[in-house]
């Protein structure tokens, strides 16, 4: 008995996803029929991978970028021999399933991202190229090749229409992400038909501009063609020109249905009974749903390859640590994303002293003296900035600016805020990094779906959003933020920090750098701030709000943030005067307030005092906290363009309407 | 004495920056000196324009994409005659000036589009050349062409790196925009430098890889080069293979400050006083500050051949009218935004009539019902998807799928939703149509900044966001909504509605259509419902919220929208039969809500009664309705991977849950 054909390997692909499909009774079963070729000549010939160690540092990444073919990948996890049994493939799309409609890392062993949102798969991909080229420059040696793997990355046209794939693919080309393979399921349909009507692009073309090394079209259902293609982008990985591949395959979507292939209808549906037999037949498949025989489960497992491989790099890494002990440590303290030993103690140290010698600085300069005193001591911290380096302040210290072939733990992004948040969840997840990046605060708007699907991975990201109010000033409305901060902090297991001073955001990034399950934004101001919490306060700060002035007696609390904490002090001060006792209360982050027990929350905010509250942005957020009948001096409206102190008066976000909002109250 | 040169004409654009940015003490003097020569020969040699008639219909469009150049568009105008006297350059970034930070369609005379976002510029300009070319479908005829005019937009490398560039003009290149001219200020320099170390692209090849005609790059300082490149491009409007054109001009930024040119410290700060006067004396101009000589001033001035080229136009149009009378008052009825004579009976009919007829369906069936009602009355409505047509269910019977040279009312607008929001906001204003477009909602993330910059321009850009909640089921949380209806709602100007049946769906979409000021979000659902609301409840849909069942001695309230509204009523019958009388209260819009007289929202709500909220969405925003005591019944989690039912049940969104909420509030 001859060896199963890649055609056939591949067509266990394409029925398992039938099946599943079938049995969900939802799903897209024809991304994996069209990419069966592909996955089949990747996954048993090319990808250097272990399916027992998912984890394994070295292994190359694979990434479905069109996400919504999620039964490619859970087929091939499942044949591979992943910890991915076939009871898991019957329960396609159920509740707590290892296989989810979309892949989600963290849920199923090998899925390496969370895809489905189209085009950031590609951005992920660049991410972890990036960060293998990164790491490689800092841990190799000599005659000690530890970190060498590559990323492939399957898309199709949804994923190029998307803009976030230019970003993405134009920085890959001007980095020279060479072990950075693409590969495009170039089937012509998406959802609304044949392509040709919205998406004509010479892709090959684009891609070179971009300065990519691109292969094809082949056919992408013939092994040969496939094989050739990848192992000629295997060898670009060492070229010269160090240009990423794409390798563009020609592929017929839904192949192997004989009915519906070619059609968009077999993208989004079940195929329907009549059509799963019909497809059988034309495959000569005889076995029944979910049933793969035993040559070609024999065929597919890939734990004999994958340990192999993994042993031999394992052996490898055994000489690495005999030379270069405390090298291979780093290593593998980075890859675990543990801190380093001391970091608790440094980081509190550094806070007390940033602190203490605050004076009245701006918190995007608050954020740059916090980065020149933790980045020395973590190597992993990699910052950089959509454009806005000198505005944003990401830059630190002694950091080095990354570039072409050049490694640095600092890297200008270029005006790519979509980008860059995606391919900073690619970096976290390949490990080895802290990544955080900057822009706008208003430009939040540009990533916003990226900084969610950190939250939803729960990635280690942070993001450095300054210029955070109409306090910016002339730049005006389009760049003022408003809801911003609000609308931020309605994304699940996301931390929002809105800082007043220098020491809240020491304490900012001290938390967000701790943070190990979830990302962290940081809003900052671009104007002066006064210093107002002590460094004596940092353990308050880290709940997310404390009482930052009380008052004996107090008749009421007025709760601030950021860059209007100040206010809050000042009205304060007023009403003292008057004989009204008031409390102030500093919320720099609600999310993480919100985790305290309830007996903090209300020592905090007892419930029965009136409450207003003073922040730059959208008031509605504060009724969580003041209630229905309780004040919030904000702005409900666009700002304008003039000078910043002209704007707070005029949109009266003053201490004066602080204090006038708690007369009324107690009124 | 000869007439003054280009460079000369050229020079005062660049004074007038330098000296209005000097004044402010902000802004941005490098673009607007880089750009002086390519601006100049097009607006006082190419550019159709009438400063004298800022919103005649066919003039050409000029969009400042890169908008932080705004001194650019303000000494354009000033100079060519618009009403912008040199008291507002003056008083440029001042509050309330007509010249703010960055430049504001609605505030300043002759501004098209609010530019600064990067990138949305170019996108709008796509929208307007869309616009453009199907309307000179529509109403031009044999021997009277009345839609004739070009789109011009100016843009830089940061443009150019935002991944909307590609969505938009991929877009253009497959639609055959031949009218649409693109000029690239390429002066190789962004915020953190010069661009090699992150921008390397190909931009030329870039460009014709999307189906455009490019020329250069040309100097972009050689008047000659600049109107023989211009020249060609309108030349290119009538050519066969529609391409539209990219002109790449090499620019020096900052270009005639003789220290400072060509750095990027010229990019976004004054030059400063001994920058300034060796400006002055680099280029010879010895006036002060402000100042522009009578025979630059002469030579500027644009009003004499902008009103013979308008007369030109009205004449043709007045033959036009007199051979196609009900076209041409169609035309400016359009071109007026003002709805067809009878829309509102017809509306009032039709919204009576599906509400009467309404069965349990989804509401974006609800919706695609709506439309096949209303839209057949108006010509003006413009549809399409981010390729998600059979899902969003924007399309209508009878309507028109337009494409590559062939009108219609439909467009499969490719997977770029980014690209689809701001190229809707560029159809808005141009004018002649009432434009909207699906995705799902999710992916409102990607569009958000261009939902934002709708509300803040004020146009009418209806978004319909489908698949709104959990409720979408197995696609998983990457698909489900959560955070999105709420933070939709705090984008000021924009009303979001979340309809419950076919009658609220119906009422929010002639709502949408009506509003003259502002965008509007459908939430929509995916699964189907059940009728709730009547025929007879319009009036009362219309403001937003209204009590959809009320109890005698009501003890409570609970709030419902969308798909949970059923919930509310299935937990107030639940109540009644335990003796506790509650009021339900529908709430498609809170905006809208919040809208109406204070009496209203307190009969609505009354302060002393406790309120519960039911809604598939993260819970915080409804504490502005029902306190911080009340309690909401939602979702503050990712969703997951199930079939919906699984889901309502597995998150607690249920009838049982709400009664309980009630209970607990009373008890």
């Amino acid at each position: 008995m001859s060896a199963p054909t890649t055609t056939r390997l591949a067509d266990a692909l394409r029925v398992l996803a039938v099946d599943a499909v079938e049995a969900a009774k939802s799903g897209h079963p024809g991304a994996p029929m069209g990419m069966a070729e592909m996955a089949t000549v990747l996954w048993t010939r090319h990808l250097r991978h272990d399916p027992a160690a998912p984890a394994w540092a070295d292994r190359d990444r694979f990434v479905l970028s069109n996400g919504h073919a999620s039964m490619l990948i859970y087929g091939l996890l499942h044949l591979s021999g992943y910890e991915l049994p076939l009871d898991e493939l019957k329960r396609f799309r159920q509740l707590h399933s290892k296989t989810a409609g979309h892949p989600e890392v963290g849920i199923t062993p090998g899925v390496e991202t969370t895809t489905g949102p189209l085009g950031q798969g590609l951005a992920n991909a660049v991410g972890m190229a990036l960060a293998e080229k990164l790491l490689a420059a800092e841990f190799n040696r000599p005659g000690h090749t530890v970190v060498d793997h590559r990323t492939w990355v399957f898309h199709g046209d949804g994923c190029l229409m998307e803009g976030i794939s230019h970003e993405a693919c134009s920085l890959a080309g001007t980095l020279r992400l060479s072990k950075l393979v693409a590969l495009y399921d170039d089937n012509g349909i998406s959802i609304d038909g044949h392509v040709d009507g919205w998406f004509t692009d010479d892709t090959p073309a684009r891609f070179r501009a971009y300065g990519w090394n691109v292969i094809g079209p082949i056919d992408g259902h013939d092994a040969a063609a496939l094989d050739a293609a990848m192992t000629a982008a295997r060898a670009q990985g060492d070229a010269a020109d160090g240009k990423p591949t794409l390798i563009v395959c020609k592929t017929t979507i839904g192949k192997g249905a004989p009915n519906k292939a070619g059609g968009h209808d077999v993208h989004g549906a079940p195929l329907g009974a009549a059509e799963v037999a019909a497809m059988r037949q034309a495959l000569d498949w005889p076995w029944g749903p979910f049933e793969i025989p035993d040559e070609l489960r024999a065929a597919w497992d890939q734990r004999e390859r994958g340990a192999a491989t993994h042993a031999d790099w394992t052996a490898r890494f055994a000489a690495y640590r005999a030379e270069h002990p405390q090298l291979a440590a780093e290593f593998e303290r980075r890859m675990a994303g543990v801190l380093p030993a001391g970091h608790a103690e440094r980081t509190a140290e550094a806070v007390a002293r940033l602190a203490a010698s605050a004076g009245t600085v701006a918190t995007r300069k608050a954020s740059q003296l916090a980065l020149d005193a933790l980045a020395p001591g973590l190597p992993e911290l990699f910052g950089g900035s959509a454009d806005l380096t000198g505005s944003n302040l990401t830059n630190f210290k002694g950091c080095v600016v990354a570039g072409r072939d050049r490694p640095g733990n600092h890297l200008s992004w270029g005006v790519r805020e979509f980008g860059m948040a995606a391919a900073l969840n690619g970096m976290a997840l390949h490990g080895g990094f802290i990544p955080y990046g900057g822009t706008f605060l208003t430009f939040s708007d540009y990533s916003r779906n990226a900084v969610r699907m950190a939250a939803l991975m729960k990635q280690r990201v942070i993001h450095v959003f300054t210029h955070d109010s109409i306090g910016l000033g002339e730049d005006g409305p389009t760049h003022q933020s408003v809801e911003h901060v609000p609308s931020l902090r309605l994304i699940p297991n996301l931390d929002v920090w809105r800082p007043a001073d220098t020491a809240e955001t020491a304490v900012a990034w001290a938390s967000a750098i701790a943070r190990h399950d979830g990302p962290s934004a940081l809003a900052l101001s671009r104007q002066n701030l006064p210093p107002l919490a002590g460094a004596e306060r940092a353990a308050d700060i880290a709940r997310g709000g404390y009482v930052l002035a009380d008052a004996e007696g107090a008749r009421a609390v007025i709760i601030g943030t950021g860059s209007e904490l100040h206010l809050a002090l000042q009205a304060q001060a007023a009403l003292a005067a008057e004989g009204i006792p008031v409390r102030v209360v500093s919320m720099p982050s609600s999310s993480v307030f919100d985790r305290q027990d309830a007996a903090y929350v209300d020592a905090v905010l007892p419930p029965e005092l009136p409450a207003v509250a003073v922040e730059a942005a959208h008031p509605d957020f504060w009724r969580k906290y003041v209630g229905r009948r309780g004040a919030v001096v904000g702005i409900a409206s666009f700002g304008e363009s003039a000078p910043a102190p002209t704007l707070y008066q005029y949109f009266g976000i003053t201490a004066e309407r602080v204090a006038e909002a708690v007369r009324g109250l107690l009124g």
